[in-house]
């Protein structure tokens, strides 16, 4: 087993860089911050005994020798990106369970056939630039990277740019790395574990999702003076959308979601007719069918809703994934080792993306979940137990040992 | 006659100062812009041989001897601040038309027994500092002088450390000068005017008005994770409570409007549900009972949509006025000097809130509206033409000069 003492302070440790407002943690892909947990994380494997190599994405590769030169490496890790106002586990976990399995072998003295890497993917949350998971999608070749760097975050400032600034553009090329399998070890993020007394998700699939950029083009106008028959509110219509995004989200029960992340109105002045409107859509759901569905209402009823108010409209994706089906073998290695840990599991589906989705088409892949406090996540509340964290790092550790062979 | 083409011309150079995106100005209270705008007002007024006066609330006040030393001022006036993306026009041209009243008048060779004093109040829009008219209701003894400075603007900054810093708190107690009478210029900032082919609108009355603010509070979650049936989603609230308020103001036509202003959620992420949102809301109507019927459904509708959706809710009135009647003798003298002059004219209610609106409270007040194009105001594209201008300037005048006297 893991040492989960070790495990919780490095995660105790980790969450000083970035610290939040509420005692979760602000550390946003590209940002100083960003930068010092990375630069900790590295001296963190280094002292593992690893060499840590980058790639042009900024993706950290951390290596431990494997006895057979000619074996692909096994794969382990997740994110230390946070959203603005996260918390203190959500890809944490992934990438310092791993270091904390490394950390294991070195303590037990195994040595492994296949050689094993920890990885730190950067930009999982898609906050700051969107689509969330971007370094490993262009990583699996779903993305360029050409196109990777030109994302803008609010201020117009690129991914690109940012990454350079903070001085994490490694030399290796995206994508090249070949690998045996990968494991994620993820919180839940969501309250099925926890609701149903479960240590551990076997997680064999993942939700589908789009994400739709929302902009409508009304005329700014006095909000005292302009009668109501000649107003082209778009905050009113942004309103509208919001209700027909929740309804479509209904309407899809069981298994689906939708809301409204980003909503903003411009100019954004308290007696001035909202004349623009800019948010964000956010619709998932495991059934391939529905999800199409979804976007394909929205896309049908929201310029219907425009229309009515004389608004002008454009929606334009800005994220996508299909549902995930996780590698059986994968899956059940981490099955077996929950089993044979004695830990209680069930399996489960991932409600939030993760950079194993998109790593799946190109590697075998699968993921473990534990639980977290009230299913709550991308909040600084975020809370997780450390008997979760090290049961779900056990069995990481396992379930990496057995695919890596002694 | 006053000169309109000089009146042109100094529209033209103050609308240089603060420039906006899109043609307009930006000149927000208490910026470095509004500093160089009240600057290059005082020259001016100081060449016409005005001595300037400033108030510890930065209004300015130019006065033109008269020829009675014991004859109370009649004062002219509006504001030079305007909205982020605010018109060239919008309290401009009420006071660069006093000024040009003064330089007609120096022209002409004319004494007049009262002094004549042309003011600039100081934050008339209120989008900055809320609320609108802030300096003018301290004035008119509606506000304290504590009061309206410590009204923060969206970065936490004071009306008070503002005033200060931009070097324009005067030596004179607010409120202290007497007014023989008080008459504003000011466009329509609605389509009236226009639409019934007048050149002049007497302003009879003016709209009251209550201003809201709303916090709605939920609970930050991962926007794929979290079930539905376990948010708390305080963007859907906003969006529920923008419809209730444009049914308000639907349900209490003609002469009612309503609607939101400034709208924005919290942590504003794409993959995090709102757990927070504050915006503003804007009732107006002539009507008094309307007024408060009006506040009042909001105030009982909205907990319930809240209440509904398991949020927190807190409603805050940030500004308000009861539906203002201008002295008649003033309104006479408006009308007077319309029929005087030969201009058509109408009898018209302000939609929009006005220094007048609170001076009116302490001296015999009426104001003058010009139209504007397509009636659009608060918005960078807000236009009037020189005749317009000149029709409305010339009233002002005409005004002036019977009150004040020969
Ligand atoms: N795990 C996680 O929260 N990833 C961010 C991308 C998403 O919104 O699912
Ligand atoms: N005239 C004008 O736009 N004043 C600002 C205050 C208001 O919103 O009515």
């Amino acid at each position: 087993k893991i040492n989960g003492a070790r495990l919780w302070d490095s995660l105790m440790e980790m969450a000083k860089i970035g610290p939040g407002v509420a005692g979760g943690n602000n550390r946003q892909t590209l940002t100083d911050a960003d930068a010092e947990g990375r630069a900790l994380f590295r001296k963190w494997c280094e002292d593992a005994g690893c060499t840590m190599g980058v790639d042009t994405m900024g993706n950290m590769f951390a290596r431990r020798e494997g006895t057979d030169p000619d074996a692909l490496p096994v794969y382990m890790g997740s994110h230390l990106d946070t959203q603005p106002t996260g918390g203190k586990y959500d890809g944490v976990l992934g990438v310092l369970g791993g270091l904390e399995a490394i950390r294991s072998l070195n303590d037990l003295g195994i040595k492994t056939k296949h050689p094993i890497v920890l990885t730190n993917w950067t930009n999982e949350e898609g906050t700051r630039f969107a689509p969330a998971m971007l370094a490993s999608g262009v990583f699996a070749g779903v993305h360029t990277q050409d196109w990777a760097y030109g994302r803008e975050d609010a201020e117009g400032k690129t991914f690109g740019d940012e990454l350079a600034r903070i001085g994490w553009v490694g030399d290796e090329e995206v994508g090249a790395r070949k690998m045996h399998a990968m494991f994620e070890l993820h919180i839940e993020q969501g309250p099925i574990l926890e609701a149903e007394g479960k240590d551990i998700g076997v997680v064999t699939h993942g939700q589908g999702l789009w994400w739709l950029e929302v902009t409508l083009t009304g005329k700014d106008a006095h909000t005292g003076s302009t009668p109501m028959d000649m107003r082209v509110n778009a905050g009113l219509g942004m309103a509208r959308i919001t209700e027909l995004v929740h309804s479509i989200a209904m309407d899809n029960q069981p298994d689906a979601v939708g809301a409204i992340g980003q909503a903003n109105v411009y100019p954004n002045s308290r007696n001035v007719i909202p004349g623009k409107a800019v948010f964000t859509i956010d619709f998932r759901t495991p059934d391939q069918g529905k999800l199409d569905a979804m976007k394909a209402r929205l896309e049908a009823e929201a310029p219907k809703i425009a229309a009515e108010l004389g608004l002008g409209i454009t929606i334009e994706p800005t994220g996508h994934f299909d549902p995930v089906t996780f590698d059986p073998g994968c899956v059940a290695a981490v099955r077996n080792a929950a089993e044979r840990l004695g830990y209680s599991h069930m399996n489960i589906i991932s409600g939030a993306g993760h950079d194993a989705c998109w790593i799946n088409k190109v590697a075998p892949t699968a993921m473990i979940m534990c639980p977290c406090v009230d299913g709550l996540s991308h909040n600084e509340a975020e809370e997780i137990t450390p008997e979760w964290a090290a049961a779900g790092t056990d069995v990481l550790f396992h379930a990496v040992l057995e695919t890596a062979e002694i």
